[in-house]
């Protein structure tokens, strides 16, 4: 059987994921799509709207035929590392391609720049850390190293690409046995703040869905399967999850963190203890934290990031540990088809590392990360709802109900 | 001049504790009265009603004359521990006398259970050790062993005998150059769950404040200046304080706690991490948390302070080093009337340790644990109400303003 993966946050599961389902399927001629999701707490550093039982629920009724999770040390992260976990999970899956939207649309373009940037690494680093000391954020930096080398075929500022990019690096750095795939994304800006079409950024639908709700205008937007897991996950645990909730929470604990302790959190470096500290005292809400707290250099995108480890207690040596040489300890299963039992009932002879399917028993160590950001995930939800939905994550059978 | 000092928490400050300045003034015949008071946290492990500037208000209005806080440290432990932090920090204010408020109401029989104690300290311990190996409480430890040594003319477990037994025990080990002295409390229970006279119990008043409000019933055990406070900081705090509030932080900051952090906290002794982390998955709420979790061993006392410093993230090293020969590293001044500010500027000069007016200016590394307590105090305020109020903390003026 082929299996052709592909790295997914579906906050929520909107038609713009289900054409890049269709279009995989139709480009890769596998048998298989393997979807490796984000849990709880998402690439940009913020809690996802609904839980990862009712995204892969979603994705499994728009045609993915399994979803595993992307661990918290590699799902919160820069681009960078967060492809390294997502393209060696999915290898460990066995799957012979990956194919991700860009806006670009064509392979050629990405494999051209990481053969460019293989042979000019040290005057690319060089730039970029020449723009980063000049106080340019990350981004910046890089954009402007890409154009010193002379790479302009493709437009590393979209996001798209960026990740993209990174996801053919890894598979060509370590020489995987996996065929880099990419597909045009359809008609949407990613940063969209409002819905124009019917596939529609995921910005624009979260903020439709958490300022006004499930209106007309969001519902043309999400696959029916998406739509009512929306509606259950309303129901269940009473809320769509958003960073204001976890603000009263954040905020206690940086009270209560010496700056010491502040600096052995994951992330937090160059004295950004103190910028924390200081502007915590006045932070009224997480919105009004954020416009105090970003500067040039701190991006918005990594400071919530930084905040979610220090929410979920994360430390660098927690990171470090589990990210060297980019090991993927065990492979999270959430749910599958049909096709995909078949599929993992075949693969499972072939990978060393273990399939797990809840935290309840024989836990490898290395999933207490994953523990403590589901357990903060669920913690502000009402305890009824909290103790009912943290079943699934401890006693759930995988979701694989009847999906064909 | 001559001062008498008072081991104190106002929570709220109620008749009796103007009887018991009155009667202190009258029994020793000081010039001026001094009260260590416990912060925001109290020693049977629970918040205070109301901040402690607005006690300390009430405190000065009824006759007080100097308000000092107990450190953190201190305030939130055991009898023994309790008593030496608040005798010492009185000691280091060169209070004459002390005077408590005992259910025997005579000094003579404290007096002799310490001389007979000490002179069979082992057998005691021994016995004490016995009981607690064969799963009783340690109040219930002690008073066998109390008997067991022949002591039987004072209740030893009326909770204020054991107070002012601690107060005397630390009084004469220590050879201080204090005059112990007691009178007796009125008619009250210090467990009284309702209010039957005008001098109620802290206890009664504290649950008729918090189910029904400043009744009828409660009003007649406040004097006046208490009523004010307590009007006061409910309309600038919004809020009355009680643990409730507190269990969203607590069970978020438990369930982000590896096991082997949590035994780094003061208390979690003997495998108590592991019954912590196990209820807590199923607690609804604090009261039910706490129905789930205390046993004949683990009062509910006992595990509210653990769960305090589990709140407040304080160590066992934290409290060693602070409290190693019961060192009293700084007295952290409250309030004054002027006759208070008199014995002051006249005090200043025969003490060693510093007089702390507010944690603005060059903070001793101790006083870290008094502003994580204070910053959890006000972390269940709205974010107006919260940062207004901690100001005081940090850069208002001590409350000495008209108070003859």
């Amino acid at each position: 059987m082929k299996a052709c993966g592909l790295v997914v946050e579906y906050n929520p599961f909107h038609n713009g994921h289900l054409h890049h389902i269709e279009a995989a399927k139709e480009k890769s001629n596998a048998d298989c799509i393997i979807a490796v999701m984000s849990g709880p707490f998402l690439q940009r550093g913020e809690p996802s709207v609904i839980d990862k039982f009712h995204r892969t629920r979603a994705a499994l009724t728009a045609g993915a035929d399994i979803v595993i999770e992307l661990p918290y040390a590699y799902a919160v992260q820069s681009s960078e590392l967060f492809a390294k976990g997502a393209v060696h999970s999915l290898h460990q899956m066995g799957v012979n391609s990956i194919c991700f939207g860009s806006e670009i649309g064509e392979i050629e373009p990405f494999i051209h720049t990481v053969n460019t940037l293989q042979s000019t690494i040290t005057k690319y680093n060089q730039i970029v850390k020449m723009h980063l000391n000049e106080g340019d954020a990350f981004p910046q930096a890089t954009n402007k190293a890409y154009e010193a080398i002379g790479i302009n075929h493709l437009d590393i500022m979209q996001p798209n690409n960026i990740l993209g990019l990174s996801y053919v690096k890894t598979i060509m750095k370590s020489n995987l046995p996996i065929e880099p795939l990419t597909i045009q994304r359809l008609n949407n800006q990613y940063h969209d703040e409002t819905i124009e079409h019917t596939v529609a950024s995921a910005t624009s639908i979260r903020k439709e869905l958490q300022t006004v709700g499930l209106t007309e205008k969001a519902l043309q937007t999400l696959p029916k399967g998406s739509i009512q897991q929306l509606q259950h996950y309303k129901e269940t645990a009473g809320i769509w999850h958003h960073w204001e909730q976890y603000f009263p929470l954040l905020h206690y604990k940086v009270m209560t963190m010496e700056k010491q302790q502040l600096t052995t959190i994951h992330g937090v470096d160059e004295g950004l203890e103190n910028r924390i500290k200081r502007t915590a005292l006045h932070a009224q809400s997480f919105s009004d934290w954020m416009q105090k707290i970003k500067t040039k250099r701190y991006t918005q995108t990594r400071l919530q990031r930084v905040l979610v480890h220090i929410l979920t207690d994360t430390t660098k040596e927690e990171i470090d540990r589990f990210t060297q040489n980019c090991s993927v300890p065990y492979l999270r299963l959430l749910g599958m088809s049909n096709q995909g039992r078949n599929y993992i009932s075949q693969h499972k002879k072939h990978t060393a590392i273990p399939i797990i399917t809840n935290l309840k028993k024989s836990l490898p160590a290395d999933l207490s990360l994953d523990e403590r950001a589901t357990n903060v995930f669920y913690s502000v939800l009402h305890a009824d709802n909290r103790i009912k939905l943290r079943k699934q994550e401890f006693s759930g059978p995988i979701i694989a109900d009847a999906f064909t």
